[in-house]
């Protein structure tokens, strides 16, 4: 089996396992779909990449060198952006309870857009470009009230989400008076995001539809982001709309509703996140132990709920093959099941697989989203590096950690 | 508010938060109450405290200095007590799926027993105590078919569990067979572990007497370790039995069971991990914004499922208390968030809690097991910082971690 153009047993014996391998080809030609076809004649468009779902140096370089911008929830994650040079005009900071003092590093930083997801938020930030005497470029988030059907976990715009401001609101109203008299803060416009792993566009055109109304209120044209969200194919169960379908139906539906309404605006964002990375991501495992229980089959891997805790955390499913075993019968039903001293610790139940044996390798798809930017140390397990790969290269970005380093903390 | 006789907001002050706080004399009693009750005149007793609940080097040496023994689950947990000095031979080593290196380092470090999980790891011990010429102690671990009623994710003994091998089935025919011709490895007896959080000493009992029964298969008094699991308070949801009843009624049932059986055993081991370090553990978190939605009321705080992934996870439940107002009104039914990019980031939902203000501290309860082991950096947050809390003194004993930190293995 191939990676590009490397083989995966040569990743093995190079980096050991278990790894976190991206096929970087795979991570442009995604970048490149919402790129492309994510453009109007109508409006500027902008397209950030959601860090959260895996964001190392190597990644922003990546994004960056795309001319894409950044989403970041955090300051780790803008302290990496800025680590690689990132231009901070391009960069979105999210999160539903920014510090003071988080505020204060994005604004000393100048930050391009600070993302606002309530009103004591923006009481704080208001308070604090006065005494500071600094500037800011700001959009609201709302929640539309438009839920996307997906798991429980990952649904974020029912009225009663943790993010977001609900339109007309009293705390809506008064974010609007506090902007009306900020001689500080520039409000350009609204976010809103309506969940994750998303196949039904429906979903999208309907909140997109209701900003667009409320872009009535304002006289100018304003800037509108919605957020990400698009499914990927994790198994066949999945059917994901390719990317540059996404990205022209949206267009064409804002173009549509912008038409309808008599309205215009400056700008639309989007921020994909999990479909640029999840399916240009795999992990690479060395099965250990087999195990036969009365009604099952056991493939031990030496990773687990470390490296991928989604299986675990949203009974997320994934695929995997035999390294080399790709084409043979696949006539075990098995599963496959980490090193965790954890009965939950399962990274694929009832799967079939061709007969394996220790030391065969064990690959696992589209894992290139939350699976090391979750990842942890339960059990002293250590993290694993990353691999980028490329034609005929692989270039390791992240380090395997080591014992030294996963005590280096306690006294 | 004070833990032993540290003020709270001090800690705060000196420390920052989010931080994890141990009460170093809870945790001792909760050692003591062990170790002085499940003592037996009839054989030897031997309490381990199973490290994965919370595994520091600070930790370790609290568990030496009171000469207590210790379960590991990885090389991990096995390299932090070897960093500390703490003795080898008192110590066990678990996991479904030791590596070739994982046991070859635990052969080389003299590790007490090594808790055997099936036959793949049998037959590879055996092979590589052979090619190095080294000894081992093993027991093996039984899957009794014992199913604690708990949590579905921590109940590990079904009959198709990833743990164990089942008593008279075929592989435990073979692993038998093995050990009698080994000239290596020296078979002491038998591990059962049969789920967590359980308040139910019948489930313990039934599968202390399933093993006693096995014991009748030999000739020598075996070792019995029967795991851990017992029951703590999260909140008052929960009951569990003073833990110095159930080493005496597992002492009780064991002489018991002895005695009707006509059997003698060399030791009974049990393996306490959340129930020594979850009720003296604290996380104290800064309230950020106040959010009202039209059914809900949020208080955000600094932290969240990076540091307590158990409610995301397990839907478990905690207690808390804005500190300094333990005694007002609780009229407010709230819903404690964390700062992560992420819906299901909720710490307690509907929690009756006083009314707050950002800056109030707010304390979580009983969040001393698996909270700071499972905790990760997902959305970039730090690690947060850990102090130990004995009579005056707050000392601490993992430092917070810093943003260089956080990108140091990435390229």
């Amino acid at each position: 089996m191939k990676i590009c153009n490397v083989d995966v047993v040569k990743l093995k014996e190079q980096f050991g396992t278990p790894l976190y391998i991206y096929d970087k080809e795979h991570l442009k030609r995604n970048i490149m779909l919402y790129l492309n076809n994510f453009k109007s004649k109508e409006f500027d468009t902008e397209v950030l990449f959601a860090s959260k779902a895996f964001c190392i140096k190597e990644m922003v370089r990546l994004i960056n060198s795309c001319n894409m911008s950044l989403d970041v929830v955090s300051i780790g994650e803008l302290y990496t952006a800025l680590s690689v040079g990132f231009p901070m005009e391009k960069v979105y900071f999210h999160g539903n309870n920014k510090s003071l003092s988080d505020l204060e590093f994005a604004l000393e930083h100048n930050v391009g857009t600070i993302v606002v997801d309530n009103l004591m938020e923006l009481i704080a930030l208001e308070d604090l470009c006065k005494n500071k005497n600094k500037k800011a470029n700001i959009i609201i988030r709302l929640n539309v009230g438009v839920e996307a059907h997906t798991h429980k976990f990952i649904v974020t715009a029912h009225v009663d989400s943790k993010f977001g401001v609900i339109y007309n609101s009293n705390d809506y109203k008064e974010m609007m008076k506090i902007l009306k008299d900020s001689k500080n803060i520039t409000f350009k416009g609204f976010h809103s995001h309506i969940g994750s792993q998303i196949f039904d566009l429906d979903a999208f055109t309907h909140a997109l539809e209701k900003l667009i109304v409320i872009c009535k209120d304002f006289d100018k044209p304003l800037v509108l982001n919605i957020g990400g969200g698009f499914g990927v194919h994790y198994t066949d169960e999945d059917k994901p709309i390719s990317f540059d379908i996404v990205s022209k139906t949206l267009i064409n539906t804002c173009e549509k509703a912008l038409k309808e309404n008599n309205v215009k605006i400056e700008k639309l964002c989007i921020e994909p996140g999990r479909s640029i990375v999840a399916e240009a991501g795999y992990t690479l495992y060395t099965i250990g132990y087999i195990k036969k229980t009365p009604n099952k089959e056991y493939y031990f891997i030496d990773g687990g709920m470390t490296d991928n805790i989604r299986p675990a955390l949203y009974q997320a499913k994934y695929d995997a093959d035999i390294v080399g075993k790709e084409n043979e019968l696949k006539k075990h039903i098995v599963t496959v099941a980490g090193k965790c001293c954890e009965s939950g610790d399962l990274i694929i139940e009832n799967i079939p697989l061709p007969e394996a044996k220790p030391g065969d390798l064990l690959i696992t798809y589209t894992t290139g989203a939350y699976g090391y930017s979750m990842s942890s140390n339960y059990n002293k397990a250590l993290t694993p590096a990353v691999v980028f790969v490329e034609g005929d290269e692989a270039k390791l970005v992240v380090k395997r950690q080591s014992y030294e380093e996963l005590i280096e903390r306690e006294i």
